[in-house]
């Protein structure tokens, strides 16, 4: 790893250090008719079950240790934010964890429960249009009005590192460091597959249409370099194939997933990956996160195999 | 344990020497949020994780073994229960490892994912009416049929000492010996209430309305004498609680109960519960199944605490 990211891995392993007596070792778990469905081993890392219900505690946990010292009254007035929801949650937890108040500005259209859950926790809510450009003026504005300290939900050193110990555990509890990096991403939403396309950063043109809410935002310039180097190859799917991933997951694994955490599980069960060498046997899957809005799931149907695939039934 | 009950507590161990290479020990969970909300420590024993999906798989493969050395051929031609669902999968499921074929009547109101799981681990369905009456007289038609055995769905003693098994995971995963037992049933179908008040086995007077489909049918005769003497205390809850308990666990532990499972959460969170001494602080609640027809669940709402307590919210 070598001074081209924001990152390194050293950084990785400090983060796992400050936040692991703060965080779950989530389980990894194995189904033999997911197994069935995708002809591969998978393992599916729970974080779902994490503190505030997302892996996103992971970064936020990180980056308020790390604002800590760097302030000269010892922590920062207010810390503020953009999020769909999760990383506006994990944040708001965090923060309280230090008495540092918490402003977090949310698309209008974000759902819910998420919404709920950020007030519950103790934020001040800010709403702010969908668009990439709204989010950040509103941000701004909020920034100068509080003298808060920004901690970006995707694009902030600490956080991108604290997000990175979810790897550190995998390695140790299912899998072997001889890895392959996949990424997964809506079709509708995807500009990291159009990144790596071109080889240059290409966000979203417009705020795209998807059930998983939580990967509307583009990736950033922090990120995109290690995107570009470290991912083997992004996965588009569908938004069919990500309904009937997560349906799957949730009939066949009881584990209630929200539509984002089935992206990847879609990506691994899709006409596309059949083209990834048979050897590739084992594959984890993050489940990212499980706060989903149940009122909302108004696309809820029998489950059907979409695609090009051949009907399947589920023995 | 003496010879008044149908099984002894030897049979229940035998049991589980019989069944435990076959089934997944389930994992016992906790969440500190359901804990505030109940004011105790709570233990989710979770057979949601259980192979067929709910606990039924344990009674099934015990009531299998016991069936094999009991014919002159080595084997019955055929097994026939009735069941609203799960024990329909789970006793398909079992025969099928020892080449049996299963024949299953279900009343036609059985939500849809159950009727297709039976289906697809490769039993032939039997549609019957919805009370008690129609499925045994079904069922004994089909039995003549097939030449089939019975394997009834709760009062089999191979099956009541196959589910037996659940508490003596449960009480070397988390709890002492000294433990006080309640039970848990819908005010819609409250036989097992009825019965203990009138100190007489009391049936429910017509097919109950619940939303906790997998205990519409009446406790027997076989089952009778050991709730009336083992059973500290039966709990009620309304259709509203049951359905709040289920959304609570969704939600906030992320698992995908069924709303059967969610009866014996909302007993504990319920008004009734107060009166239990402050003592029992440690309580495990069995979550019995996760087969869930998610397309039914046009109830599901912002969850809202029901009943008298003061408005709740959560942290």
């Amino acid at each position: 790893m070598c001074a081209q990211y924001c990152i390194s891995f050293a950084d990785v392993e400090k983060a796992h250090i400050n936040i692991r007596d703060y965080i779950h070792l989530t389980p990894v778990l194995t189904s033999s008719i997911l197994n069935q469905v995708a002809g591969r081993s998978l393992f599916f890392k729970c974080e779902l079950f994490q503190k505030t219900g997302s892996f996103k505690i992971r970064g936020a946990l990180n980056a308020i240790r790390a604002l800590i010292p760097a302030t000269l009254e010892g922590k920062p007035k207010a810390v503020v934010t953009h999020s769909s929801g999760n990383h506006g949650q994990a944040l708001t937890y965090a923060a309280k964890l230090e008495g540092i108040p918490a402003y977090i500005v949310v698309p209008q259209t974000a759902p819910n429960c998420k919404k709920l859950a950020i007030q519950a926790y103790g934020a001040s809510i800010i709403y702010s249009e969908q668009s990439d450009e709204s989010r950040e003026k509103v941000t701004k504005r909020i920034m100068e009005e509080t003298e808060g300290i920004l901690v970006h939900p995707n694009q902030e050193p600490a956080v991108i590192a604290g997000q990175g110990t979810i790897a550190l555990e995998v390695l140790n509890q299912a899998l072997k460091p001889s890895v392959k990096v996949y990424a997964a991403e809506p079709l509708n939403a995807d500009d990291c597959y159009q990144s790596k396309l071109k080889g240059e950063l290409t966000p979203n043109a417009c705020p795209p249409e998807t059930v998983a809410d939580g990967v509307k935002a583009s990736i950033g310039t922090n990120t995109w370099p290690i995107i570009r180097d470290l991912v083997d190859d992004v996965f588009t799917v569908t938004e069919d194939e990500i309904k009937y991933a997560t349906q799957l997951v949730w009939e066949r694994m009881k584990l209630l997933i929200e539509p984002t955490a089935g992206v990847g599980v879609a990506a691994v069960l899709s006409h596309n990956f059949q083209t990834v060498s048979p050897e590739v046997k084992n594959i984890c899957i993050v489940l990212s996160g499980g706060n989903v809005d149940l009122t909302s799931l108004t696309w809820v149907k029998p489950a059907e195999r979409p695609g090009p695939n051949q009907p399947f039934f589920m023995q």
